[in-house]
């Protein structure tokens, strides 16, 4: 099959990899509609991540199950199907507590690599949620957002604890962060204030339910929410970027007793503890329990009462990966689906 | 009056000071019937914070109110009260929102050092519970400790989301975190982990409704928590210390998913990012808003369901305090009640 890999920091290429197989029977292999390049594939583009030559690359997928193993039950093949970047067996504590991406068995899908057009899914049955059919086309880039960045936003609102009469801020405008604005709209906040200094991005927000828009960043920012929040700062604040920059702000954002949720990968990110323990705050987040998540994402996207696939903004065919990475790492898209 | 006053590490005195006097219509006058030295005294005590010669000490006071302002309202002379280390308005919406140590108003009770015969308490109404009459005399160590070192207890076993079918552990075998044992058996812990290595304070805790004792400290006390808790770690863990080793510990020692309530005040704590992102857990601390827990508190002291005083294991008058000092940091003492 055709798959991307990188070879080092800017260096993506479309090559012919191992067809994949069942290797264990609760396995499943799935022809993948749409895959998508992440956020977080620009740290080891960009060098701040280290890259094994070559690195088989991306973890969000949609498609149609083509294999299953032996003790797959409740997958089928045919199915159309979503999963998390974090395989899960969906049974164990932590899955039952609503942690899948920290299941005992977590397996990330990226060691996959699903920019390609096929992929081996462990624990299907764990991992993979059906939709009822076989979606309409213009549905396929809003059920491969929930795989990753509308979870992953999701995840970040609820852990914010986004709900009515909140005033949530979203730092962060990458697709994470406008689809955070649109989980909080979903999760009844009474106001959403986004953060970001980049027009189109800003209309997407408004589009996804933003109240307002403050564009400065750091200390400034902070001062503009406070002047926002009558001087205490947002009850929610959600953090999608993973620097310490961005970490700061989001806690400075936030009142006391509040709650801040973080989902973008700590890069280098040390937190002072006498500034966050006088904070008072509550600071939840990590790798997204997408999984938790999924039934009732895929819910709201086949009803049509959300529509997250707008984030998506360049579509290409798998063999122009590179162009891909280069656009969003130019912040020329926001993010880019790839057809196989 | 007679007060304690800090001149330099090591060096505390009693002295004469000024009678505090109403400054505001909204004060109070207590002439403390018990006062007491916290941990956190320590810390200037061993020269890790700065002290301002003469620095007043003391935070933590009951008593019978002698003067009040034209404005107070709901306290009366003669009143046996308890009040916060923290005093606060109660009427703010950081203070309904159950965060009265972050009160937009909030006052540290250590500038007016109630190691002392009387302490002026600023926004009475706010700040004070007043007992349904006098207590007996046995159970003014206990109001004394409903204070700080238990409300900080409870608030730390709140935080850490202590309930029924949980684990807790807690990191720290001080007033605080003894009585963070106290508070998880209130709230229904099914299993309590008490990490100490003095017999003295294990046996205490075990009173107090330990289930189980770890002596080790650090990655072999943490590889402990997991042999005891199926490989996964706590649901809950206290953390009643505030230092690196002690929120490392408590990080380590707590599932995914879980939560840590932290309450002692952070000392040189750097928290790195990329492990508390990974580590998915909860994380909420602070100044313990110990107001919103009051009236519980005294109500469970009053009725003799719970019996804090016991961390009091020596009683001095207010005039040997340095004594107290000294047994406290040799370890000597859990915790000094002065009287007055």
């Amino acid at each position: 099959m055709r798959g991307v890999v990188m070879h080092a920091p800017g260096d993506v290429e479309v090559v012919d990899r191992p067809d994949p197989e069942i290797l264990a029977p609760t396995d499943a292999v799935v022809r993948l509609s749409a895959s998508c390049i992440c956020g977080s594939d620009l740290w080891p583009w960009r060098g701040t991540d280290e890259v094994a030559d070559p690195c088989p690359m991306g973890h969000e997928y949609v498609g149609i199950v083509e294999r299953i193993g032996d003790d797959v039950a409740t997958i089928k093949v045919g199915d159309f199907v979503v999963g998390s970047f974090f395989a899960s067996d969906n049974t164990c504590e932590i899955c039952r507590a609503g942690y899948q991406s920290r299941c005992v068995h977590a397996y990330l899908m990226g060691a996959e690599g699903t920019q390609a057009e096929l992929a081996r899914v462990p624990m299907a049955d764990g991992t993979l949620v059906a939709t009822p059919g076989l979606p309409d086309a213009d549905l396929v880039p809003s059920l491969l957002a929930a795989s990753d960045v509308l979870g992953t936003g999701w995840f970040a609102a609820v852990a914010a604890q986004a709900g009515p009469g909140k005033t949530v801020v979203v730092v962060g405008d990458g697709a994470v962060g406008l689809l955070g604005v649109l989980a909080a709209r979903q999760l009844g906040a009474e106001r959403i204030i986004a953060m970001s200094r980049h027009e189109d991005r800003q209309r997407l927000a408004v589009d996804f339910g933003a109240t307002d828009v403050v564009e400065e960043r750091g200390d400034v920012g902070v001062e503009q929410i406070k002047e926002l929040t009558g001087g205490l700062g947002a009850h929610s604040t959600i953090e999608a970027v993973g620097t310490q920059e961005s970490m700061m702000q989001a806690i400075r954002s936030t009142r006391p007793g509040g709650h801040v949720g973080y989902v973008g990968v700590s890069h280098g990110v040390e937190l002072p503890g006498r500034e966050l323990f006088f904070s008072s705050l509550h600071l939840h987040g990590g790798p997204a329990p997408v999984r938790r998540f999924l039934p009732q994402l895929v819910d709201l996207i086949w009803n049509r009462t959300i529509d997250p696939g707008r984030v998506f903004d360049l579509e290409l065919p798998l063999g122009q990966a590179a162009e891909g990475y280069a656009a969003m790492d130019d912040r020329l898209a926001i993010k880019v689906l790839l057809r196989p």
